[in-house]
């Protein structure tokens, strides 16, 4: 079977984290290959990149700094990693990819998703998932569930305000519209369990 | 007198360092505010960035990762010091910039011009000096020069073999070629004097 590419999408405490751990169990359970992996991050390289971005003050890059750095874990993570995987023929789960970038660097206003997914074609080929899942979950349910794991920690990115979060939401919305082959919006309001099946499910034609 | 930005370019050893320090000291001596400046770095974001490009095993980085971190080093110089700089009618003098990555991240052969320069506008809006000069020198005078200086001891770049650094050089000559307005070629084998005062006469346009 071909190797496949999925992507977990959403807001901080939304579940991806949970739902990457449970998907990679339940495909691996099939006799297949999976990387659970993650962004920023997912390779040594990548990850000392992670640490740039998400510790220190919240001013400490310019927005456009911020997104190549993306950018530059993206497209190791993808080299090192991704590519080569799916060229054995094994699956890669990753906790965020590409649509976070464009949903959080393109809040501000300062680059636009042509902008983002250029950078994407330089550093990663343009490289797009199989499929993706959006965890969809009304804010303040993820902001609770995310306040009972953190007991209130943040990092850089996930320390900005409610508005920016909101915006972020707003977006990944638009993506699941513009391109409902590849994109799936999920309910994650639902069990772990449930959801774990419903994203089974959905993978069905890519499992045959 | 409007703001300007002059760009050092040239291979390792042929005298980029001390012509920069030269040139800012004769300008400054007209009064003029200038910031003398290189990369990859020149604000403290951009030489974190440096210090993972520069350090470390060869191999450290897949190459359109290297791409991504040196136009992420620049994005936070030009946002940081040279945009706000020029705003204010002042000079910058930079140890290299944008010629320096089409030279050396386009040998690979894995990208081209054109996506570095995809980079440098996504990173810094397309910021170009209003002149470079090259500092042409026979590959064996500025490599008896640098080891001189460096007693043998080269960085994660300055350390790949003589045929990437005499491709990088013909890169740097066919720019000149390209956009003779912009860029001069400068012979690097005269005096440190000579060429300082070559250097002035050629910006003699920009200095009225
Ligand atoms: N379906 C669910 N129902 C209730 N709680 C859940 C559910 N899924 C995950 N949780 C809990 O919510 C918290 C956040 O989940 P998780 O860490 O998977 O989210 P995340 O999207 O990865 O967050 P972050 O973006 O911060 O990494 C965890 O404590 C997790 O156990
Ligand atoms: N015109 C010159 N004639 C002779 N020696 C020179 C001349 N210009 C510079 N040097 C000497 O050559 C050495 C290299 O010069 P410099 O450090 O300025 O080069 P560079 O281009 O900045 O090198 P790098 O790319 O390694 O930073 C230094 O020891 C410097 O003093
Ligand atoms: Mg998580
Ligand atoms: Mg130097």
């Amino acid at each position: 079977m071909a190797g496949r590419f999925i992507s977990l999408e959403g807001g901080e405490g939304t579940g991806k984290s949970t739902q990457a751990k449970a998907l990679a169990k339940a495909i691996e359970s099939k006799g297949i290959t999976v990387h659970l992996t993650r962004e920023p991050g997912g390779t040594p390289g990548a990850e000392i990149i992670r640490n740039l971005l998400l510790t220190g003050q919240e001013d400490k890059w310019n927005m456009r700094t911020e997104a190549l750095l993306f950018a530059a874990a993206r497209a190791e993570h993808c080299q090192s990693l991704i590519e080569p995987a799916l060229e054995k023929d094994e699956w890669i789960i990753s906790d965020r990819f590409i649509d976070s970038s464009r949903a959080y660097q393109s809040v501000s206003g300062q680059l636009n998703d042509e902008d983002i997914m250029a950078l994407h074609r330089v550093g990663s080929c343009g490289l797009m998932p199989h499929r993706t899942f959006i965890l969809d979950l009304p804010e303040e349910v993820a902001a609770r569930r995310a306040d009972a794991r953190d007991r209130g920690d943040s990092d850089r990115i996930g320390g900005r305000d409610s508005d920016y979060h909101h915006s972020v939401m707003s977006k990944f919305r638009e993506y699941a519209k513009d391109e409902p082959g590849r994109i799936k919006l999920i309910d994650a309001a639902e069990s772990q369990e449930d959801i774990t099946a419903n994203l089974l499910h959905d993978l069905s034609d890519l499992l045959d």
